[in-house]
């Protein structure tokens, strides 16, 4: 309870709220030990727990004009498992903390609850905990925990080789201009562009190949993986331990490694194509630049390539690890600083 | 990185901050397999994890008027180790999510991270991952994952018996004239009711008693317990599965349990008195009324009352389980919808 507004009703009220998400959420499933309802909640892991942990508030990272409840609810969770996927971690649970502003109802979240229990059953993962509150925004905060079963079969960021294949997993930059449409158009934009849309408003976590690549590292070097969330020009300087942003994972031994991309405009979504041609920018830009596409990113030894182009139908070569530390694609060096002028 | 606001410096920047939590805490700590830097932190637990999350926020938990940097980052962190301790958790790591306002500066953050991080080091927990963003007020949500060594060492909420004792580890009412002072008088409150004001500025959570408890739990009927955050007249029927609020534990078989509480004023703090004698309050009501006192409540067999009286110093027993369904007070029952007049 908050100290500082104890007789602030909740829309409804809070055992409204707590009855709507016993609702959605059955307590006690069989991937926990205990649910919610104590001071914490207990779940078994096999080998060692994978957590993430994101931020998704209004006005920042979604809009309401132009999210619906529904897909709110859907995407916070969405983007934290497209965390544990990066990981090849099996999804297990997950906490919830809510800020509720004033005017949202019981509707908007039956809506909001009934879409991310939709997701949470697809992966059979429970809500064990959490916390409401007030807030004058909606603020949503959300945990979750996988498993590792095997430490092997972790797929961390690092540890990518010369010579192994650059590969991604989903769609490239459809989400940018889903977004773009959207910040202009609004809703009318699903219309013509519903793709693109649905990529930005209702993002699909790459969970089932995550555990794929994750199988192929039971008997060789695990690839290196990670989830594609500020574009792949952003993050693959990430996966090739380059980045001074985030601190390098002690698994990652890579030095100067370099990429070669080569992405081909026939592999881009035609909605890529089209919108991109419109803006009179170079689709293979629009690419590259993304930004929220929840697609994997990741390197892996030529001979699993065709282990994993069978078993992963999204899965794309985009081209090779080099050791000479630069960025290329199509040909062009990528310095991020320039703003890749040539392809614009 | 938030989409809507690519651009929006932090203070500093986004990098300055990351630097500064690198300074104050070490990644990659003996108490995680990998902590800060990849889609997910990974930690090994014996036997189960234990996970709590909590909302902290501005304006709704805590005013930046009378909390300084050192405190709001101590208080955010103590609140949430207090669910582990609650559990008998032996606590682990933590996942922080934060939202920052323009106003906020590099000092200020520098207080509020070196204040968590000595929390953290006198538990020998590690930050291991969340988030950062802009946002309009300081928005905190942490995440903290403990261990159960032995399942059987669990101290859930419910299964107390009838004739068990029922005990608290930590001041009653305390932290509510903290906080009462506080909101009337600001800093100044400081001078005149110091352990007041620091009872509700800097609780400390009471780790070591909930290990205490969940050693003695190993070869005999484990203690109930739970940490009392919104007061113990609120909290106590929890303990006694009696709340209709939060779902009831599946390890909870109580039924028609009751307790007799016997509060003296002898055994409440100077500052509880006196400022309840100011305040014309009974001293007792306002330990009942209480809020946020972050102590823990608890009821254990008779046998195990001298073994614990003995290992934990400020363990006080308050009264005894009884099975005809209802809370007395010296004598008096409680209703707590009746706002307990004949005390006040």
């Amino acid at each position: 309870m908050s100290i500082l507004q104890k007789d602030t009703q909740f829309p409804g009220s809070e055992d409204e709220i707590l009855s709507c998400i016993a609702r959605y959420f059955p307590n006690n499933t069989p991937s926990t030990i205990l649910g919610r309802g104590d001071d914490c909640a207990l779940f078994h892991v096999e080998q060692s727990a994978a957590v993430s942990s994101d931020l998704f508030l209004e006005n920042i990272h979604f809009r309401r004009s132009y999210f619906t409840s529904h897909e709110i609810g859907h995407k916070a969770l969405a983007v934290n498992l497209s965390d544990l996927a990066a990981c090849g971690s099996r999804p297990k649970c997950f906490t919830l903390c809510l800020g509720i502003p004033e005017d949202i109802d019981m509707n908007w979240l039956n809506g909001f609850f009934s879409s991310m229990s939709n997701l949470a059953n697809k992966y059979a993962i429970s809500l064990v905990g959490g916390d409401l509150s007030r807030s004058p925004f909606i603020h949503i905060s959300i945990s979750v925990f996988g498993e590792i079963s095997r430490l092997s079969s972790f797929l961390p960021r690092g540890g990518s080789m010369p010579g192994d294949i650059l590969f991604v997993i989903g769609q490239l930059g459809l989400a940018h201009v889903g977004f773009e449409l959207l910040e202009q158009f609004g809703r009318a934009a699903i219309e013509k562009w519903p793709n693109a849309c649905k990529a930005h408003l209702q993002p699909e976590p790459q969970c089932a190949a995550g555990l794929v690549l994750s199988r192929a590292a039971f008997n060789a070097r695990p690839p290196a993986l990670m989830d594609v969330s500020d574009g792949l020009i952003r993050d693959l300087p990430r996966l090739l331990g380059k980045s001074g942003e985030l601190s390098t994972s002690s698994l990652n031994h890579g030095n100067a490694l370099g990429a070669d991309l080569t992405l081909e405009e026939k592999n881009l979504h035609p909605e890529v194509l089209t919108w991109s041609y419109e803006q009179h920018k170079s689709p293979v830009y629009t690419a590259l630049l993304g930004g929220e596409d929840y697609a994997l990113l990741g390197a892996c030894a030529p001979d699993l390539l065709p282990t994993l182009e069978a078993a992963i139908p999204e899965f794309q070569s985009i081209g090779v690890i080099t050791d000479n530390g630069k960025i290329t694609c199509n040909g062009h060096e990528l310095h991020e600083s320039e703003g890749f002028d040539h392809f614009s």
